[in-house]
């Protein structure tokens, strides 16, 4: 998840082809797991054949940056892959992009050969777009469309349960709105997420720590016998069998048609989009999977970044979707730390980092 | 997986609603764990109201009537489920069947009261079809082909991956082969399994006790980076999670594209279809969902049985389905034992048992 350090840099701006190491004022270095960012100056290659140098404009932190910094190993490491920059300079081979184009960072490539795809270092994006918002497409929001729309495919009146409600989980809960998901339970540990949900499209907050019995029992009984649709963005391998057992599976599926007189339009499916903490082990009793539900994982949403992600972009411009709402702090960079810490106390969506200018 | 007892009667044919407790001469009785089978005779209560009383002319043997056999825990019980026989009599309120009518058995129903499905305690089938072959429609070989078909939707020009080369790998294989998939790896231990397997669409056959290399990898290297579809139709939930790492990721993917220079048209998808005999958990990393890969469940490959075994008796009649290739014996009614015993030891794909006349 660390981007190399190329991408936090403030000067010069050398003319293509013309580039040499610079020295990047301002980077947020973690010497060690857990440990505070220190800002220092790092040197910065200037790019190889086929890469960009970005001048990083914004980035907004995401908890996978937090995972790692609290269990990688290799150190010293820099942070923040979902960022919003202008391109500084060229390596030798790049056709696509020129200096001064406005690009998101992409954590993920396409293959670059194929008839479908083209290279993707990183994808250009109109200079009209606020690039302190649509960072968040780098990543968190777009990861949670994605698994709404193009993993689960959600249909019209369905149901839907959703474990964890960080950005991650109500972007999923977005795209469930509006794909016309008639239900969207959010499930948290922490009440004060239940709060501005609704905002997002969650229908019904469950707090499991409210409940004696277990949650997916309560889930079955909200919806009938089990949701058409779940989604573990907690980063929690357990919840994801959970998650599987809050699906409607073969036997619910037809107590509800018999109860409703309708049919479902199919069987339970649960999308994993977690980087679990602890246990990376998911086990479940194949009994769950034998009575007809599906288990899926979500990589960034099953979105090819260069091909799909200026459509999102476009969206967010005709205001079809919403990105400003999950910024719940703007900070500078100096207060990254501070970034760290919110998001460790669960006290914020996204917290937006702008570099200085 | 066992029928009720009055699915083994050979006479009176009494009217229909004129009917009464009957004396089945003929019923293979377990009465205990992995015990030989007795033959003996029971008493048959008339049909209940909704309830029909069939005249069990041929029943194949699966290999989940064995793992029941082996493992269940309430005895005495009559097996056989995958069997055609002919309606003796009618329940109050039965208008869908009568007596005479030659029906398939189904060991899942179709909830009866929704607008998609109507009420299935068997299913009709046309006289003219040969009752001794078609009783394999009424499990396995369906089984097999809607895994292919419904559950996975293989697409033309993908290579699959099956373990277990039984009847049901083996109908996995005849529906990839159908569906026009390039590759079609069979796996299994049982070398005896490799001779014929070719006739069912299996392009490779591989051993696992043949190779010093784990399974899984011999598989990345014969696809190229992983299969498409994967199948688990032994009933080892240790193998689902080889079948889960044999198939490509999201890297594998564009591995596989940068070099072939085509892009696939998906992850890879496991589907399991077996009943474990062991050990009930699946257990796997999550990296392996988050990759790009998705387990699915198939219980009984999907269908809607009232609703869509009539088309497949019909693919059959119309030689589009391969069903009789799959009957390695045909035994008369005492012999049950011996069929038990051919599968037991692997030396069989299907016994067809016939009653006595």
């Amino acid at each position: 998840m660390s981007l190399p350090s190329s991408t936090s840099i403030e000067q010069p701006q050398p003319r293509v082809h013309d580039v040499d190491v610079i020295t990047c004022k301002a980077a947020a270095v973690a010497w060690g797991a857990g440990q505070p960012l220190v800002i220092e100056q790092v040197n910065v290659s200037p790019p190889q054949p086929m890469e960009i140098r970005i001048k990083v404009v914004c980035t907004s932190l995401c908890r996978s940056d937090l995972s790692a910094w609290e269990s990688q190993t290799i150190f010293p490491r820099i942070f923040g892959h979902e960022a919003t920059g202008i391109v500084e300079s060229v390596g030798e081979g790049v056709t696509e992009f020129t200096q001064g184009d406005h690009v998101l960072t992409v954590f993920i490539g396409e293959c670059g050969k194929c008839r479908q795809c083209e290279s993707g270092c990183a994808v250009k994006i109109s200079s009209l777009v606020p690039l302190e918002k649509v960072c968040l497409l780098s990543c968190g929001v777009a990861a949670g469309l994605g698994a709404a729309w193009n993993v689960a495919d959600i249909s019209d009146g369905s149901s839907v349960v959703i474990f964890g409600l960080g950005t991650v989980g109500l972007s999923v809960a977005q795209g469930a709105k509006l794909r016309g998901a008639s239900q969207i339970i959010g499930v948290d540990t922490n009440p004060e997420k239940g709060e501005n949900a609704k905002a997002f499209g969650i229908t019904e907050f469950i707090n499991p720590n409210d409940s004696k019995e277990p949650i997916q029992q309560v889930i079955k009984h909200l919806t009938g016998g089990g949701a058409d649709y779940s989604f573990e963005c907690i980063g929690d391998t357990g919840m994801v069998t959970t998650a599987l057992q809050a699906c409607c599976d073969f036997y619910s599926f037809h107590l509800a048609s018999f109860l409703s007189g309708v049919c479902l339009k199919g069987w339970g499916l649960t999308v994993t989009l977690g980087v679990p903490k602890v246990k990376p082990e998911i086990t479940a009793h194949y009994g769950a999977f034998l009575t007809g539900r599906t288990l899926k994982g979500s990589l960034f949403g099953g979105w090819k970044p260069k091909s799909d992600l200026p459509s999102l972009v476009e969206m967010y411009t005709k205001k079809e979707i919403q990105v400003d709402e999950y910024i719940s702090h703007n900070l500078p960079f100096e207060d990254v730390n501070k970034a760290f810490n919110l998001m460790l106390e669960g006290k914020c969506l996204r917290c937006v980092i702008h570099m200085e200018n």
